[in-house]
């Protein structure tokens, strides 16, 4: 039976992704993804075809996949993070409908909430939230009910794709909600190029945050009523006894 | 400066944790963790010491680690998963602040929302929370406003902690109140030992996991509106539009 691997590579450097990530790839005849995943990983697999797809074209890079996989070569389909959490494998899964063929298994990796928390210090120990901000396929309604929803109830919340250039007031209009629940000193961070060359994290107030202008590369945290700022590192602690 | 990296193992087998975890672990003098976190890597990283607590001495165990960094040692404190989510890195921050000399570094690893979302499709495409049933240190109250609104937002939700001896209906009382908002058939999945020997996973309806007993092995996953068993595998769409 022919197979794919559906491989989460991580936040970006090599030694993020899971020893088993690295021996699919290792072991696999071709790397198919996103031109910038694809990028990312060439160095350390060389020797290996690698097929790209630009953004956009997810449902493409998907058939690409299983065309290649019937011909009979090993085929890893690579995302950033983990291929679970806003990644290709549910995708994989539905177009795998017409390949019955084919087998597939998703090789978990480190998701930016968890990847970007390490940068800042520890902000996710307790319940927490993952809401991406983009509504491209996702009508702004829900996103606005789930922000509410998740502020009311104190989670720590951890936002994807806060903004781009077409979406350069989301993170206001989030923050704005969060407002309603959440008090204005709320501990939040901020990281950019996770596990990849300039990473940076910086830690504000909620307050700051909604005057803040991210990018599309940036992953945003912010924090549950008891999460404080201990000498610079962003921290959640366990519980809300004994603590 | 002395300097212990508190590492995510992954959920359990060696080939799951990060290139950059079995490196600190090979290159570190002590590793500490929970007697059961030790004996799963004990086997890969002979000829290193070990250290343990049970379980409820975490602050013990964060000292520990101290003191041997304080020694000169190379540390490494671990969890299973990931440190960052209901693990050690927040301990360790709270007791670092008696041990200004000793820098922190947690390494990221695969958490059982990721891994466990591996093993039954693709569940976590979209928004999801995660949610601990345990009420050690966190009152019941907030984790029934948790789920009431996560259900409500109509989030993926996560259970870690689903039950254990003491709390063996608490399960049942989640999905008492998630039918408040979620449909009864809506697609769920469980899954146990993540990563190690005898890792099964399983998909049902809410409505069946009411009337499931599950233990402290076990991941539970329960869908969103949109979440499909899709030739036996449990798959959340991407949004709510084009799909």
């Amino acid at each position: 039976m022919s197979k794919i691997w559906v491989v989460g590579i991580g936040p970006g450097a090599y030694e993020l992704m899971t020893v088993k990530a690295a021996e699919v790839l290792k072991n696999c005849d071709v790397i198919i993804g996103y031109t910038v995943y694809v990028d990312l990983v060439k160095e350390h697999f060389a020797g290996k075809e690698f097929l790209t797809t630009p953004m956009k074209k997810e449902v493409d890079r998907c058939v690409m996949a299983f065309e290649e996989a019937k011909k009979g070569k090993k085929v890893a389909m690579i995302c950033s993070g983990d291929a679970g959490v806003y990644g290709m494998a549910g995708l994989m899964y539905e177009v795998g409908v017409n390949y019955p063929e084919v087998e597939l298994e998703i090789v978990s990796g480190v998701t930016a909430a968890t990847g970007g928390a390490s940068v800042l210090g520890a902000p996710l120990i307790h319940d927490f939230c993952l809401i991406s901000l983009s509504d491209l396929l996702t009508p702004w309604e829900k996103i606005e009910a789930r922000l509410l929803h998740a502020s009311e109830a104190d989670f720590v919340i951890c936002l994807y794709n806060p903004s781009s250039k077409k979406r350069h007031d989301y993170l206001q209009k989030a923050c704005d909600l969060m407002l309603r629940y959440k008090s204005g000193d709320t501990v939040c961070g901020l990281v950019s190029q996770i596990g990849r060359e300039g990473e940076q994290g910086r830690i504000l107030t909620l307050r700051e945050l909604r005057d803040t202008q991210t990018d599309m590369f940036t992953t945003v945290f912010v924090g549950n009523s008891q999460t404080r700022n201990l000498n610079g590192k962003m921290v959640t602690p366990r519980g809300y006894r004994n603590v």
